[in-house]
């Protein structure tokens, strides 16, 4: 009955019982998961799909972060997932891979600016949907994600609709229904990687799980058994799913402050990487012209990736080690900027890259990597990271974070006043309206 | 570069290529779907999710079937193929039990009240999408439906997407780029068969194909290799799955004149268990009274499909071979009425079904049944049936399929004119504007 379990936590959950270093990871999810909206709300993506959904929106009701429009709710949690998630710079729950806030967040900000909610009643919403996703994850990991799920649009359905489902109240019965018609909607594949059709599965996650609560709410019914049952989320998109890590020690062991916040907008297995090449450089051991070959060794999971010699584009180049690495010893930097397609069609760029190799080598854990620069001397300069910035040993601090924020927003939204939302984002627990804080990331 | 190939032929066909034949089935197809979709109207499924969808709506654009709202043209998609599919009496490609207009052709007549299009244009759209969706399932089968895939839902998505984005012009590029916003969509599970959910796949499964090609033709990218790729639909949601029929003989070899229309509103592995049921009966052999026990004999699909002694709804009692059973020999009739609550709910529906047992046996085709019948006074009576009524080899006449409209417009639509209707729709060829078509199928 672990269906039954989940809906039934997600009734009964109460805000005292969430440890504060969950509720201080939500706030600093939110704040990072808004930093990258109203930064990827200036992609070709957000654009082009906000272009094509707003001529069909209801009700305007609901913010658009980075925008000026206001669209109905559904709407708005589509365009504000895709905004989140497009640039991969939001947070990651490490044991799966799945960005968690993007599918989320954008649901309940949606659902809040229909449904008045205190930001305390949207952050334990929040925690609870992110608990339903990462632990969905948890089961199915690591198969799920190597089989081609994208794992942040299949399982970030089931947490917009817990969550979406716990902020509208919704009773154990009709919380099973939601996770039912969420388990209808989970999609997305590994193969849209590096496409803009990758933020089509995000987006509609988060429309699909906001819907999937709306749905249950007025009486639309699913199945006893949608995640556990014999043809439900788990077997058929699992293989040998660990049911156990879906509901065994829920309300106690929590997956919120397991999350970690990226420093770079790419791939989570290019961070150290990246945090590699920008040591060497620092270091001035390594002077561009005098590199023969450069070899990045790491984790089986960063060839399988990551090994993208030949990208044409900025959203490519994310998952890409050879673009990263040529960026960092190239600019000393790894941002949205050194992401651009300008950047990966830059001869510069282009000459550097074909330089640099990618092996598996054992031993090496997953948040690290050794970075061997075979320089024209013959001499061999070797950088080595055990864990890379961002991972749970080197989180980013609160103060980074807030950089982080002000970059993509300054980068996404020129003239955007950050400081007002990055207030009202800490200040989350005390808002009377949590509507009146994604009513702040409104732009232009 | 089998994606591409499906791009390249939807793009290039002519309509003067489609066979006499595919072009009549696809007619009975849409006549057959807007009669399933005015009787499913008045479910609690249509009308929960069209209380749920309606506020959300934007522009008053497209007719809800069997209903007064106008609403835009992606909600209109959703609610139209939930309505179509709900009674799962709407059509079937034999080979993959997919249900193929429900998906396809809601979303071209949306599409149409958007975007003027000839009933000529949507009928080559619609016998296109059908054939991507049936070839996509033809690929994956069986083990795509087996292992847990609603495969209406997985493959409508694609079809729609490439109807859609064949009737709004897209190019080779961009309806390589809808076939890619649709495999980000992909999604249905048989888990939530028998209850509303499965509805909200199919839903889903229209509008985010319209959606897909909305999206191409603003300029959202998918992959090279949406179909094919390595972590692309074929080999996610496949098991080796069989590539070449996805684009072996396109042009040449239709899967549209496969198409069958049932003549019972449920799984279709029972349509030959309730003509025999009907056919005792008839015959008057066998008096309820005097049944002792029924054993119910057919291909391993059957059991696999529709074993389910102790249903409780009208939606479950649709894959159950006991309350098909119990309904036909009670009363002479297997219609939307007799798999309404109230008739799955009736004590001498229960109490003849308690009597049915369902088995495996070898030698029965999947068209056909064997239902024994043992009497009070020792007595079997033996009852075969080759191929199923509604099945390739006992096709329903154009008018049984014209009766079977009117029965569920007025099962439905209680004081709807259905001639109007019908008549266009068999004239569709010829209509200047296919929006006229749907605009009929209003009522309220």
């Amino acid at each position: 009955m672990i269906s039954r379990q989940l809906a039934r936590f997600l009734v009964a959950s109460r805000w005292e019982d969430v440890p504060a270093a969950a509720r201080h990871e939500a706030r600093r999810s939110l704040l990072n998961v808004f930093g990258t909206a109203l930064g990827g709300s200036a992609d070709q993506a957000s654009r082009r799909s906000a272009a094509t959904l707003v001529p069909f929106s209801g009700p305007a009701e609901a913010t658009v972060i980075g925008r000026p429009e206001r669209v109905d709710c559904l709407t708005a949690s589509f365009l504000n997932a895709l905004a989140g998630n497009v640039f991969d710079f939001d947070d990651t729950h490490p044991e799966t891979i799945i960005h968690p806030s993007a599918p989320v967040a954008p649901a309940l900000f949606a659902l809040a600016e229909r449904r008045p909610m205190t930001g305390a009643a949207l952050l334990h919403a929040f925690v609870l949907g992110v608990e339903v996703e990462c632990r969905l994850g948890n089961a199915v990991s690591p198969f799920h994600y190597k089989r081609g799920w994208h794992i942040t649009s299949t399982c970030g359905v089931f947490g917009a609709a817990a969550a979406a489902g716990r902020a509208i109240g919704l009773d154990e019965e009709r919380m099973l229904w939601a996770l039912g018609n969420a388990s209808a909607q989970s999609s997305g594949l590994v193969e849209t990687l590096g496409t803009m059709a990758k933020s089509v599965g995000v987006g509609q996650s988060a429309r699909g799980g906001l819907l999937a609560a709306f749905l249950a709410e007025n009486g639309v019914e699913g199945p006893e058994l949608p995640i556990e049952g014999p043809r439900g989320f788990l077997r058929v998109m699992g293989h040998e799913a660990d049911l156990a890590r879906v509901a065994d020690g829920l309300g106690q062991d929590w997956e919120m402050p397991k999350n970690n916040c990226k420093p770079y907008p790419c791939g989570v297995v290019l961070n150290s990487v990246i945090d590699a090449c920008l040591e060497l450089r620092a270091g001035g051991q390594v002077p561009v012209d005098a590199i023969r070959a450069i070899t990045v060794l790491g984790h089986p999971l960063l060839r399988e990736r990551a090994d993208r010699p030949a990208v044409t584009s900025g959203r490519e180049a994310q998952v890409s080690a050879q673009h990263a690495v040529a960026v960092a010893l190239l600019d000393g930097a790894a941002g949205v900027v050194e992401f651009s397609d300008a950047r990966v069609a830059a001869p510069d760029v282009l000459a550097l890259r074909d330089r640099v190799a990618v092996r598996e080598a054992p031993g090496i854990p997953v948040e690290g990597a050794r970075v061997e620069v075979l320089l024209a001397s013959g001499e061999t300069v070797v950088q080595v990271v055990e864990a890379a910035r961002g991972s749970a040993a080197r989180p980013l601090s609160d103060a980074e974070l807030e950089a982080k924020f002000r970059t993509l927003a300054a980068y996404g939204c020129p003239g955007f006043d950050p400081d007002p939302l990055i207030a009202a984002l800490w200040a989350i627990e005390d808002a009377p309206d949590a509507a009146a804080i994604i009513r702040l990331a409104a732009h232009g």
